[in-house]
């Protein structure tokens, strides 16, 4: 693969994106499906203009530098003390999101008469919301500091947190063993990490931000958002949170000139984040809807992944009332990229056929292709009838 | 390499890129010198903390997007009418430098007793101008409108045309003859994109435009500028030419709501480009200087590069006077990936060996990074005693 083909190959990635994204917000449809679908159509399972061998690995990285520019965007919009005011709702949204389709999800398997283990990691892959799909609907709505947003968002990072102590669990027990203390390790890590990013950090970032208002060092404040948002990205992958979740940390504790800065990140976003979108549709094979087999489990599957989150909103959230509840729920529903880690990882440890995986992957697709016209159709409705939700 | 490692370097590169830069930028020096310099450190021949095996494309891919986006800003603050004006000069600078350098590096060649072939291809290296270097030193002078800046980039276009012609010549004689046809199919095609891009170019963009005002299609005029900048790009690429020349045309006809546009490709400017210096820093081994044989031979190769673009400032810019004639010559002195390609291509037709092609990243290593201080000392003089050559 040269580079010049690359260049020709995000040309193309990049134009139908925004052919198919503006069109079908021309129909009055969320951008971002046609973005998918833009994905599907010139990826390696489509027209194959796009996706060969050599350059996964370089669509990769741009499309996280734009989940990541996303996820930065949505937590500048955010504020901490809003976040807080919704801190029981979020924590309970988030807890029963993962234990409910944990549950569930071992509870079919085992049913189906599964192995133990592969019950164990298909059910660990259902666990974990992909905050990506939603956090761009409710940025198209200009919805992201209703009640909402800030459960769904709340909810997220206390999700990630718990799926990746469900990840160690679940990887500990294939390997023949869980470490007490391997765990204890894991779950204070990210704790700590927390803690010092939304304790620590408000005032780390304006002491930096003092210095850089020293003649010595004029710097730019946009330039260290980015350094910011990189370096807490890279940091939470470090430490096996999603890289986004660091990205959407740093948004949020970010208050250097923020509306400049929020200005300024407008375009970055409207040229890397449709990468996003389009690189995840590329993954779509259309071909494993044909097989029967697969199809018949992942529909179950993906039954399960759904009704378990929507069910964690409705009673996470009961206290907003049935249809904010229900939003919530919908808003939790799209997984990506830790169920297919997680699926990919039991692939590598022999735990789980391809045939499972391939069911996970039906489930991350369906989970993440479904939830943009519903969330949509949704937020119409939310913000023409209740619209003093908008505050609390 | 996993993703999350990934992300890490781009946080490093990234933020030693901006230290450095910034430090430079406090010490009134380049900040792009900090960033070549940034590079260097972090990358496989420094602190080996960046540009590993597996990573290298991706990095390439990023810092590609870098130039193109730098080359686009710089086009989107020319004008086509400006650049008219200094035809004859740039045509003049950009043909005498690449007549030039290619006599003397075969003269000097072939006096060394090297062979034919292999004076041939390392003087086809030193033919071409990479302009990146030269139009961020320009932008942070606030230098693009000045004579200097509009002869040189002409002269980048007209003098990229002549070396992919030079390459089809010498890579024809390499493999036993040359096509007639063939080369004058090479500078029809380039000849036709020319002319297709600046005649209809901006007639083209206007009628775009005045689509996208229609209300079934709403579009935003900065996602179809980078839509255009990758698009040229590409196709440049897939004609022979840098892609950067692409780019630059596509900022050169942009026209639709351009104070807006300029505005907001800053932040990607931000973002982006420095990754391009930094990772043009990551390839430069520092251990070729200790080897004694390459490096005589190497500063031969070089003091020639460097003459012979000096003089076709001189000369080519003479109208000018003295002293910006000097500048511009100095503006097309670095050279950069088309050289190296020249060089890769020689090595793997086995007709220049791997020290020659030592001899060549020495050059194209050397003219990079020592252009910047010598055109901001020049910069500087020049806005202080000559500011009437803003205009013309």
């Amino acid at each position: 693969v040269e580079n010049s083909d690359i260049l020709i190959h995000l040309f193309v990635l990049f134009a139908a994106a925004r052919i198919l994204g503006e069109t079908f917000q021309a129909m009055k449809q969320p951008a971002v499906v046609g973005e998918l679908l833009a994905g599907v159509l010139v990826g390696p399972y489509g027209l194959g203009l796009v996706g060969g061998e050599g350059e996964t690995l370089v669509l990769e990285v741009i499309a996280e530098l734009g989940v990541i520019i996303l996820l930065f965007t949505v937590g500048l919009e955010t504020s901490l003390g809003e976040l807080r005011q919704v801190g029981r709702p979020a924590v309970l949204v988030g807890t029963i999101g993962v234990v409910l389709p944990f549950a569930l999800g071992v509870g079919l398997m085992l049913g189906l008469d599964y192995e133990n283990r592969e019950a164990l990691f298909v059910a660990a892959a259902l666990v974990a919301t992909s905050v990506g799909v939603t956090a761009r609907v409710l940025r198209d709505f200009g919805a992201v500091r209703t009640v909402v947003a800030r459960v769904v968002l709340g909810a997220a990072v206390v999700d990630d947190i718990l799926a990746i102590l469900v990840l160690a669990v679940v990887a500990g027990l294939a390997r023949g063993g869980i470490s007490e203390l391997g765990l204890t390790v894991t779950f204070l890590e990210v704790l700590v990490f927390l803690v010092i990013v939304v304790f620590a950090g408000p005032g780390v970032v304006r002491k930096l931000s003092d210095f850089m208002h020293l003649p010595i060092v004029p710097g730019s404040p946009f330039a260290f958002a980015v350094l910011l948002t990189l370096g807490l990205a890279a940091l939470s992958g470090v430490i096996g949170l999603a890289s986004i979740i660091g990205a959407f940390l740093a948004g949020l504790i970010f208050e250097i000139r923020k509306d400049e800065v929020a200005t300024q990140i407008e375009p970055v976003y409207e040229f890397l984040v449709p990468f996003f979108f389009a690189v995840t549709g590329t993954h779509l094979d259309p071909s494993v809807f044909a097989d029967g087999h697969i199809l018949g489990l992942a529909a179950g599957v993906t039954f399960i992944a759904v009704v378990a989150k929507v069910a964690a909103g409705l009673l996470g959230g009961r206290q907003y009332g049935r249809f904010v509840a229900l939003t919530i729920g919908v808003g939790m529903i799209p997984r990506a990229e830790v169920g297919l880690i997680v699926a990919a990882f039991g692939l590598r440890l022999g735990v789980i056929s391809s045939d499972l995986y391939g069911v996970v992957v039906v489930m991350t697709v369906v989970t993440t292709i479904m939830t943009p016209p519903i969330l949509s159709a949704m937020l119409k409705r939310h913000t023409l009838e209740t619209p003093e939700l908008a505050g609390e």
